[in-house]
């Protein structure tokens, strides 16, 4: 092993990388030049008449890959993807990963990709973390066309009779920029429209990256977009995209955006990069229509969920999978050392140091998602995602609390290997998808009331004891009652640091309290949004933004990201 | 002729249109699959490289398109733009078309395409009408990310002591959203930043459009990001990009924005479609690397600019060809029969009655723009661009009026038969360009007081008698003087309806008076921006706007967009 490989950054490595022209990565699925549609010489879209045809192929087994409660140590959710994505192919096995495309956002502001690390990433890596083919912009685009309507048609003579202090519809940007939270547009007169408080969230809260997410087709993509509310009007009735004729308007702004996007990792596997609602503010998956084109062109599929299980996992098998080709078999979990030891109470500064009685007591973080995921029915096996400064003891500690509660566990160094990595998880998920049948259900019916779902998802997968309504959300479930909404599956927005509603309760907290301050109803999606704590659908940048440290040089290469 | 061909749509004959893969159209031009990066069959960027290597050409003959001020008749320039080009490939001249690329805002808000029509058309025009290869939202993308790290900047403690009353740059979208022209961020208390007043600009009117369409190349792009001004600190004196040092990122995302785009017309001409200022608010002129790119590639390049000859032709002859490569040989004037009745006083509903008094008044504004171009010491052809409701008295008598003042004018019908309708005029353009030298010279020095650059512009380019400046422009122009900057070109923003800054006033106004309001310094553009009258850089929706009419069939195919 050498040092220097360590030393390098994941835009060196990516940068080094030698790529296969993406043609090639689509023959060997069996997909022609006629299958796709290219952007540059390695990345493409799978075309519309293609994803129809390949829905008389038989599917893939879907594998999960989901984490314990993120830190700023990192866990490598996406690496890990990636990597056993590598592993199982270096098997053998057809397997094709299904990832969320990254938003600029956090890009800007945070340094860390969204496309894996080391020599377990999808490339090209600039590209997917920067515009990558235009489906956020699509999408931004496509949200502020219909803000802008809305307000238009209040400006020139409000025909839906849309009451302008009830207007849902908020603008978007894929940025952090909190200065755009709370806004009042409309300003200057007469000649600017009609003065009123609005908001802008980020890209992957915008109900319409939830819409494009969890559509079948562009019908049911232009169906659903017909459904969002916008706003209420005078009588306190929704007033939706139908209503305004716009839906025809917005569905042609995403009718490229909705083609999954084809690129590789660094060993060549394909990857299905397709839709990006962050799991703490949106549902959180990839598209619908990327993980079952996987599943078509796979034997495996190998697909994340974003952040810990009780953000991204939970919506995954409580949404996601509702769509009935969405049949999870196996779910990974993803923990570091470091990471534990911090649920376990070390600082940042201290994780270097071995610690096994922090790990010890971290562990209960792990042991909560296990328990979550064993909610669903479905087996699992935890991948510790090593890192360099991990120790011999930690690494058998952290075995033998697994063994003892009797956790399937295996070591995976995919960061510094890349696939070669990955066997060893890679031959677990395998074997455990051989013998185990699972019993795979959803933890709620849709019969049950708003205040039932919230209770089982806080209870069963937070560990919550109770769970308290502000009056307005009181409000809002008997509106939404009445509206004919109740039947609807529930999209938590929580911070993703702890189970609990306060991002410093970390570890596995018990006997809290979950608080639902609000809800956001999402009625294209299918899903009612409920925002507890203090979780905001825009993010901030730090004090000193990832951005400051980007550049390019002369032959227009990227410098500095990540 | 057939009926039934005048009764097809824009889009309809697009769609019908048999489009050559993209990298045939680079072959013919001698380029290879390694210059250029595909977006899907038909449209590709040009590589960096590639733009480098094409230095050493010799370069083709410069045509510049523009027309007189429009009306809601249309004139057609991009029509005859594209109608040109083809007719010169057609005489077995190797001609390549400079166009820039439409925004959304127009395409969402009024029917009409900015990428031609009828049989003269640059393909795939769907692509090229929306989202084509996410230039512009690259733009809007760094604008507004720059516009976050401003307010996250003095959020985080201010270190370069911006006056937060006095930051002048504005945030964007790529749409017609009047609600947004004036706002107030950063409510809701101090974890949303500082509040002030802010605005929306379309992006079209971003000072990053206009320095990516001036820059030389990616060196020169960072240099000129660096340069612009974001806001002034507590002792007046300008903050810029590089100040805050975020230069290096927006370079980055907009390291592909800046690679020219090739598509082909429906006669497989070559196209280079990059850039897209408004005439009225910006420079309105595709961007200097297009232009020389495609000069480089044809031994003619026929171009334009946005608007009457009063805006888009004095910016690309004051500003954009102060680049001394970009020597304009010959300029043609786009008139109709229609629009000039429109001149001349007819009104919208009577444009189809004969009314040859009405166009003899009316070609007092074409006169005025012939007028203007001479002022500029270069030759020109008039181009009727013909429509089916014209009648050949009117033809007749338009051809006469040019005549009688020695203006050269050809008869096009490049919307009905294509490059065969422009074959007079490519005709006429051929022989001007081969037995005159032009004698180009700019208008004014830069050497001039910015009062003198402006009256020189507003006397002779427009017909002014006089012009005013408000208190807020005058005390401008003083700290622009201190500040160094007096010697930049001037960027009128005024009115395209008329060649006053009241659109009221159609044809050939005189005697009055230009009012400047106030200017916006584009340093890293290289000049000063100057609103006359009552322009607004952020447009409204009509009270039906064009989206009411999209849509998209079961196949992903656009339907009634344009």
């Amino acid at each position: 092993m050498e040092v220097k490989t360590e030393m390098k950054s994941d835009i060196e490595i990516a940068q080094q990388a030698v790529m296969k022209p993406i043609i090639h990565i689509a023959e060997k699925m069996g997909l022609t030049d006629e299958d796709i549609e290219l952007y540059g010489k390695y990345k493409a879209k799978i075309s519309s008449q293609t994803l129809i045809e390949l829905k008389k192929n038989k599917s893939g087994k879907l594998i999960l890959v989901t984490a314990i409660n993120p830190t700023p140590a990192g866990e490598g959710k996406s690496t890990v993807t990636v990597g056993l994505g590598d592993a199982l192919n270096k098997l053998q096995k057809r397997a094709v990963i299904a990832m969320r495309e990254p938003s600029l956002g956090p890009t800007m502001g945070i340094k860390g990709g969204a496309a894996g690390g080391g020599n377990a990433q999808v490339l090209p890596m600039e590209d997917i973390n920067l515009h990558f083919t235009g489906d956020l912009h699509a999408i931004t685009t496509a949200n502020n066309a219909l803000a802008a309507l809305v307000d238009n048609h209040i400006h020139q003579g409000n025909e839906c009779r849309i009451d302008q202090r009830r207007i849902v519809w908020k603008r978007a940007v894929d940025l952090n920029d909190r200065a755009l939270r709370k806004v009042v547009i409309g300003l200057g007169g007469p000649l600017q429209g009609v003065p009123r408080e609005d908001g802008f969230d980020i890209t992957v809260a915008s109900e319409i990256m939830a819409v494009l997410c969890l559509a079948a087709d562009i019908s049911d993509l232009k169906k659903r977009l017909s459904q969002m509310v916008v706003a209420y009007n005078i009588d306190r009735e929704p007033v939706t995209v139908g209503d305004l004729k716009v839906e025809g308007a917005l569905t042609l702004l995403l009718k490229d955006a909705i083609k999954p996007n084809l690129v590789q990792t660094i060993e060549h596997s394909p990857a299905i990069i397709h839709g990006g609602p962050f799991a703490n503010i949106a549902h959180g998956c990839n598209s619908v229509i990327a993980t079952t084109t996987a599943a078509k062109l796979g034997d495996y599929v190998v697909t994340e969920a974003g952040f810990g299980a009780d953000l991204g996992a939970e919506k995954f098998l409580n949404i996601k999978s509702r769509n009935k080709e969405i049949n999870p078999e196996i779910v990974v979990i993803v923990a570091t050392i470091r990471a534990l030891k911090m649920h376990g109470g070390v600082s940042k500064q201290e994780l270097s140091v071995e610690n096994t009685e922090a790990l010890k007591s971290g562990f209960a973080n792990l042991q909560k998602h296990v328990e979550s995921i064993n909610e669903f029915g479905l087996p699992f096996v935890v991948a510790i995602n090593k890192f360099v400064t991990d120790t011999d003891a930690e690494i058998d500690v952290l075995k033998q609390l697994c063994e003892q509660a009797q956790i399937p566990v295996a070591l995976t160094e995919v960061w510094e290997k890349g696939g070669d990595g990955g066997i060893e998880l890679a031959q677990k998920v395998l074997a455990i998808l051989e013998k185990k049948k699972h019993n795979f259900e959803h933890i709620y019916s849709l019969d049950a009331s708003i205040e039932e779902k919230i209770h089982i998802i806080a209870t069963k997968i937070y560990g919550a004891k109770s769970v308290e309504y502000s009056s307005k959300a009181k409000k809002q479930i008997a509106d939404f009652e009445k509206y004919g909404w109740a039947n609807l599956p529930v999209c938590m927005a929580k911070t993703q640091y702890s189970l609990s509603d306060d991002p410093a309760l970390i570890g596995r907290p018990e006997g809290f309290s979950i608080t639902i301050r609000e809800f956001k109803p999402s009625i294209g999606a299918g899903f009612l949004v409920a925002l507890t704590g203090d979780v905001m659908t825009m993010p901030g940048l730090p004090k000193k933004p990832a951005a400051l440290n980007m550049d390019v040089d002369e032959n227009g290469k990227a410098v500095g990201l990540f």
